[in-house]
């Protein structure tokens, strides 16, 4: 099935939260652990290998001492634009929803 | 973040898949793990615990013998289909992307 083709490549806790860090101008390692709240170093790296596998992200290294490593978006994340969307929106409405359950209580 | 909000109530590798099997009419416990590839039992019971806590669906315990428990779709799961949506969009253009790089190999 389609979805799960999608929850495949896209699925999980961080990848969605990767993309949108990086789509906000976050591009070294520790920029985007920073903004991707409770990713550990370990997970980071082997999701942004897995995001690169998939064709969303470039890897760019430039040579010199120290080696600077920077992650780049690649043309494909941004068909992702819907998804995201479509779940920033749910999830805002989700929001909502738990904060006036937690009034009534 | 509205999205890491959607992620932690919908995130996962399967409660989409679930909900997807529901809304095809699957009710019972083994419908629904059948409908869902790859799916364990102890997987499929505590996903459908989160589930059932999150407002999506409802367990409902016919007594006699045996006891028959079948799952519903709530409402408020019809609020994932713009979200079900995309992603069956973006797995249906993903599944296109690697069916023409393997045919370029």
């Amino acid at each position: 099935m389609a979805v799960s083709d999608a929850l495949y490549a896209i699925g999980g806790k961080w990848k969605l939260m990767i993309i949108i860090a990086m789509a906000r101008g976050n591009k070294r390692f520790t920029e985007i652990q920073r903004q991707v709240t409770g990713i550990s170093a370990r997970v980071l790296s082997s999701e942004l290998k897995e995001l690169e596998q998939n064709g969303f992200i470039l890897k760019k290294v430039a040579v010199g001492y120290p080696v600077s490593i920077e992650y780049e978006l690649l043309p494909y994340s941004q068909t992702l634009e819907e998804v995201v969307g479509a779940m920033t929106k749910w999830g805002i409405q989700h929001r909502e929803k738990i904060r006036n359950e937690s009034k009534k209580q």
